[in-house]
């Protein structure tokens, strides 16, 4: 049976104290989630240019093979790009292991490849390495930055500036989203589809009016203030989002928090769930949302807690709390929009928490690995 | 200050309840753990030839680029693919995103990959859909499977038995370290060299030394009865240890367990960590084992519970519970080795929280995944 959703107490009742809505609004980082729209437009308008002159080279080169270099956020806007490059462009996109050039000096043959490195600061030595070998070897190197002035940025023959300003809180937020659309701009350049274009240049309104989901999180999140362990599953264009989502929440909440595709977590992980084990299950309508309403049926049918985030009416009455995604967008963009509901909860749950929503324990910034 | 481990009850008194020792080794779980010495041997014997022509094949195409399919165990077993054959070979691994194939039937171009296919059953359809693909692209397609009468196996160029015999409990093992074994022999082939063969020869008889840890491990386990949570930590080669590790931790004890590179651990998830935090540092000794060590001090000074499956006495002295390797092995077979104690680490926790270690609840020996 599902229940509906109870009525929670009123945000301001439990925000006042540490965090009354006018200081929240001044952090750090409930001003870079809201600034999102902006930084796309800026994004989508000053570097088209520069992902179509990509995207004429990946042509003009025949390239097959894309390889990125990334950690952290910037690896889950790869986990993106080999979905978004892949079944909008046919690219096969695969995930380097940069130790292999940082730490063991054997770098593997690039061949044609293309080698991407994301990074908002273009700091870290490891994804440097990736693209100085792919540089030394001939390969064609591209940079996704929000540092153009950086290291990695030196690496490649084409750098895309993220556009997203100084982003001052620990979490990245707008400049994964800022990502996740340089990315688009690249599939959407190589196909050279006018349609898949206009798309793109919509997701800005549509995450503006994502952000009105502020209100029901800051609800939603009461209900998690002494959870310990939850699990976040996507699939395909929105695997990313699975993993982007619990690498918030394990930031700012200090929960632990894994993310599985749905058919990993049937091989295996399954046998965790008992009564109450929360899932937050991501699952914008689309080609996979029919698969995921029935991962989301297997988990009711196990007692989980479903967390839905989706805009399809069936699979969110299979939640224990929906997430309703207020509008709906082509799938190959849904991740645009449907991390933005991941990055609410994890900060109103550290608000719930009490904790510093802006600099977590334990963190930096810029976090530079070998 | 690091205590040493205090001694624990003997194993006898925590098992005679539900599994006395001797239908311990009645189980089909142990008696599997225990057959990969032979399995090992068998492996190796059989399939010299079979990845010796594959070899051959490699390199007569002239190929750079290989695209794994697999999921669960055999996922972990394309991780340390991408190291073997990247390091050791100077191939560009990346493993597949199957529901392109699948579900979005918008595959990706091959090009002149190698298209390897890895599953124990060789049943699931996402996976075979993966290399029926290939095929049709007329890529060059492997696969390595215990079942050569499978769909999957129909799709391969050249098909390597695992030789592991029938695998009757649900957590895989045998299998898994037939695909290590699998993939080090391709890796031995490609090089041509004679003391990397060698090397490999030697380790079923690393692998039978190291399973006397049984004893150790069984009463280590006691120590985590009432464990929920825990991290597995790995980096380069020992990535696939860490998130194997954490598989069958996850299967068998219904744990939340969760695999990292130290290197993506430092880029947030450190945010977790606090005080008896319980995580697992898998480092063997090689060119990784300096960043681990380090690693290792990080999360002593914040007070985490360090366990170490390690050769290294400066790397196990900073552990709580340290697990030492009895035998070195060189570090490109060093995951052969290493996950022997995580396989009977998994066995034994379920053991003392009185789970069926043969059936774990909820799962199935053959997962079919579209």
């Amino acid at each position: 049976m599902v229940m509906t959703w109870p009525a929670l107490n009123p945000p301001e009742t439990h925000t006042d104290k540490k965090f009354h809505m006018t200081s929240l609004e001044q952090t750090h980082l409930y001003r870079e989630i809201h600034e999102q729209p902006d930084t796309l437009r800026r994004l989508l308008d000053k570097e088209e240019a520069t992902a179509q002159a990509l995207a004429d080279l990946i042509t003009a080169r025949g390239i097959d093979h894309v390889v990125i270099a990334a950690r952290g956020t910037s690896d889950n806007a790869g986990r993106y790009a080999q979905y978004a490059l892949g079944a909008m462009n046919g690219l096969s996109v695969g995930l380097a292991a940069p130790s292999l050039f940082s730490i063991y000096h054997r770098p593997p043959r690039f061949g044609n490849a293309l080698v991407l490195g994301i990074s908002q600061s273009g700091q870290s030595p490891d994804i440097v390495s990736v693209l100085a070998e792919a540089r030394q070897q001939g390969a064609l190197t591209a940079v996704l930055t929000n540092r153009t002035d950086s290291p990695l940025a030196a690496q490649g023959d084409v750098v895309i500036n993220l556009q997203a300003g100084p982003e001052r809180a620990v979490a990245a937020t707008k400049t994964y989203i800022a990502e996740l659309a340089a990315v688009a701009l690249i599939s959407s350049a190589l196909s050279g589809s006018a349609e898949r274009h206009a798309e793109l240049m919509r997701v800005p309104d549509a995450v503006a009016r994502t952000l009105e989901m502020n209100q029901t999180v800051a609800a939603a999140a009461e209900r998690y203030r002494y959870m310990q362990r939850c699990v976040v599953v996507g699939r395909g264009f929105n695997l990313a989002t699975a993993f982007e989502t619990a690498l918030k929440l394990k930031e700012m909440t200090y929960t632990i928090v894994e993310p599985y595709s749905s058919a990993d977590f049937l091989h295996g992980p399954l046998a965790m769930i008992e009564r109450g084990f929360p899932v937050i299950v991501i699952a914008p309508t689309g080609d996979i949302a029919a698969e995921l309403t029935t991962f989301a049926g297997t988990l009711r049918d196990r007692h989980a807690e479903v967390i839905a985030v989706s805009d399809s009416p069936e699979l969110l009455a299979l939640a224990r709390v929906p997430l309703s995604l207020p509008v709906s967008v082509p799938e190959w963009l849904s991740p645009l929009t449907a991390i933005v509901p991941g990055q609410l909860l994890a900060m109103h749950i550290a608000l719930v928490r009490d904790q510093n929503i802006d600099a977590p324990r334990g963190i930096e910034k810029v976090t530079e690995t070998v």
